[in-house]
């Protein structure tokens, strides 16, 4: 795979003094481009010891409008990153619409470092490359551009510029034991990173290999390669724009069966029961959220359901239970415009919980297969394939060891109208019911529709819906609670 | 101070029963008036070890609506805390306006436990609570309402409290040695505790001590409290608005000397002896950033100067010195929606680098007492308090060790006109004209004014201004380069 990139190309001072001036106009004209055409750019340079790696980025940031562009490097994870997901740490690194993240090191790092190592083996790393995979897809759909470039080192150079450092007592010190080691490993790392590439190079984000034995080489080649690559990415938006894909709100199949209507909303609890219960999960979920502090474990409360169903109502009667220095309540309202310049799971990735600690979204990332497909505001292509995202960034949440709980609150159309009327009768309550409400009302058989094919779609053997019979409250908070601290219970019994 | 709230003050079970729902209510609608008049809210809860707070801050969160309110509390602080400002990490928590924030502890309580474990001296803790004072004005003059209730229990009591909690084998292990020892201590921390609340009592944000004995008396009164400060806020806010202060855009004093003009922006540099003090600090800068960033100790240039001065050109002939891994520049445009809804400086905060890392602001904080003060975006009074408190804020910077450099690019009025005339020739610097940057030079004397007052009310012994004569750009980028270079000689220098 590397052949090419050893074949010692090299460019001339004079070649290259002459080239650069066009390239940086024109790379400050893309970069104008990009904000005019608001999509977001991600370059990873990666590449073996000595490939020049941080020539090439130091190049790049030169030639650049470094105002909208990032150099984003990591160090070992801080302790906020490593209480979370793995790729919450990229995730908050990501460059808004308009702007450029330059990556050196990236989400490739660790996977490829841990398989030299033997940390991990082929199938882990295996898995590793496929959530890599996922991830540059859903950015890529998004309308995000990612371009990653290698840069490549025969050994022989390697060996040889290792040498060279340590004859000057100028740069000796760079050479540290670590390269020394690196050295000696180069076979196995070159084998690795030819697997990864491999498995990484897909038709929209495939990887350059580049021959870095000579900077002006690799750095023309470098900047004229993300030239062309952001020149064919507004090409292709253009295009796009121009050529819209069909996208009708198709009636989506109907499911075999109707899972909502085969809830029995009758189900219900006397007051004396409901009391009693209700005082005896308390207690409960006050132990075991406490012991779940103390083992550093954290859990994701999602509720979604109809409107006046009762999700704040069955969140209030938790949060009552637990420590409110332990929880954070989200309510999910329209996204702000830092949001709006992101992938819409950002928002989401940004609440994300610190180790020991609970985060409860009243509505939820749940919204781009009800309310913004139902209302027409994300195209059939985007929610259709929200559900597979959504699959993987719940894998992610439980992979890392958070508890997640998915409620979906269901009662039906004449207990709605109930609640809106007698909501409406209570001072601190009418504000809450609007217009709007009564017009979502009306959308009843569509969002009936979505929410059956959400719950189908997206309930896993790690994480399932959890559908609540709401239509009596006492009955569905009652159910909530015993729902959390069962799962909590059996979290706490398994090591981790 | 204490003695009233130690009277043992009770509420009947049937009178609190009575009150809360009324309460209740009254405090979900000022929740929906604060969200309707767009200012934020702080509550601290603190006190003494069993007064409740605990107790009470769970029941304002089953009161209120926990969608538009946060419980904050701080663990001690995390690796990526400790590495900025003590003062970031309560930055980062600040509520939004419309929100409100419940702070279970606080930056109270680090200065209060230090004192009493005897970790710092009185004039030590004077000072602490002077930066809180600051803090508190900064806001409270943001708009921003604080509300601080301490929660009192005396000695007996807390004795007792701890006796009832270890004879009843459900709740021993609430027990601690570090209770215990607190015990012990009681009367030290009582006694800075008064003095930490008489410092810190003002007008605007003063202390309610209430008696912690009973949990309904302490919560309904915190709760009424928090109730009547917020109606009274509103209020005032409304008497405000009707009759606003004359805010005229009052002449300022000329200033005895215009320091502007004092500058020979005659000086220059040739070609050749540029070239050579070009490589020669470049490199110099590169090895001490290397060692600053080794040494973990960070940086903050702000740029400062006249449309077309070449703040770009003297940031890029800075970074081209620097590992692209070590810094970050940010340009300093129009503010998000997430930051209009904070306090001015809120977005500044954000940026502050961590341990070892450089932020370069491209227009910074200043934007405040210039454009903001020019273009009449700001008010007379908040332009004019905001020499303070930036130079508060620029002490807590170099308090923390962060090195803080500030550059005024000064050109006249000629030379910008020949540059706009230049720019508007070269393709890739077309567009950094427009017709704003015309209309900006006929305000060329308010922006001068504006700038000698700046300068002149915010250089400070620690933290002065670096006036760069700019006539001459290769001038300009030598006296940047060097002056950061001898900051850095200098730190690295001292110990830290």
């Amino acid at each position: 795979m590397f052949e090419i990139a050893e074949l010692g190309h090299a460019v001339k001072k004079s070649v290259y003094n002459e080239k650069v001036p066009e390239l940086r106009t024109q790379l400050l004209l893309a970069q104008e481009k990009i904000k005019q055409n608001d999509f977001s750019v991600i370059i990873l340079i990666s590449g073996v010891d000595g490939g020049g790696k941080g020539d090439v980025i130091n190049l790049l940031n030169e030639w650049m409008d470094a105002r909208y562009m990032r150099t984003i490097a990591f160090d070992s994870p801080s302790d906020e990153e490593k209480e979370r997901p793995t790729f919450w740490r990229y995730w908050r690194t990501l460059p808004a619409k308009g702007a450029i993240g330059l990556y050196v090191g990236s989400w490739y790092s660790t996977p490829l470092s841990n398989r030299v190592y033997n940390k991990i083996d082929d199938s882990q790393l295996q898995l590793e490359l496929m959530r890599i995979r996922q991830l540059e897809q859903l950015l890529i759909d998004d309308g995000t551009l990612i371009i990653k470039c290698w840069l490549h080192l025969k050994k022989s150079e390697q060996k040889n510029r290792l040498k060279r450092l340590e004859k000057n007592p100028d740069t000796k010190w760079q050479v540290t034991e670590r390269d020394k080691k690196h050295l000696e490993m180069y076979d196995d790392f070159v084998k690795v990173a030819e697997n990864v590439l491999a498995e990484t190079s897909t038709g929209d984000s495939p990887w350059l290999i580049i021959d870095g034995s000579d900077i002006r080489y690799s750095s023309l080649t470098v900047g004229q390669h993300i030239l062309s690559r952001i020149k064919q990415h507004i090409e292709h938006r253009e295009h796009l724009k121009q050529n819209q894909p069909l996208d009708n709100h198709l009636q989506a199949n109907d499911l075999q069966q109707n899972l909502l209507d085969s809830l029995d909303l009758s189900l219900k609890l006397d007051k004396k029961e409901y009391n009693s219960k209700l005082s005896n999960y308390q207690g409960k979920l006050n132990k075991l959220s406490r012991q779940a502090r103390e083992k550093k474990r954290s859990s994701i409360l999602v509720f979604e359901g109809w409107d006046a169903a009762g999700k704040g109502g069955a969140i209030r009667r938790l949060t009552h239970a637990i420590d409110a220095r332990s929880y954070q309540v989200i309510p999910v309202a329209a996204p702000t415009d830092e949001e709006k310049l992101h992938h819409y799971l950002w928002r989401f990735w940004r609440h994300i919980p610190r180790a020991g600690q609970i985060t409860i979204y009243d509505r939820s990332w749940y919204g781009r297969v009800l309310v913004e497909r139902v209302e027409g505001f994300a195209k059939l292509s985007e929610w259709q394939k929200a559900y597979s995202e959504i699959v993987n960034f719940e894998e992610a949440l439980s992979d890392h060891g958070t508890l997640l709980l998915k409620f979906w609150l269901h009662i039906d159309k004449d207990e709605q109208l109930k609640r809106f009327k007698a909501r409406e009768q209570i001072s601190y309550k009418k504000h809450k019911i609007t217009e709007e409400d009564y017009r979502n009302r009306e959308k009843w058989d569509e969002y009936n529709l979505a929410v059956n094919e959400m719950v189908t779609r997206t309930s896993t053997q790690q994480n399932p819906w959890i559908m609540v019979e709401a239509n009596d409250k006492k009955y569905a908070r009652i159910k909530v609670l015993k729902a959390y601290c069962e799962q909590l219970e059996k979290m706490l019994d398994t090591k981790k």
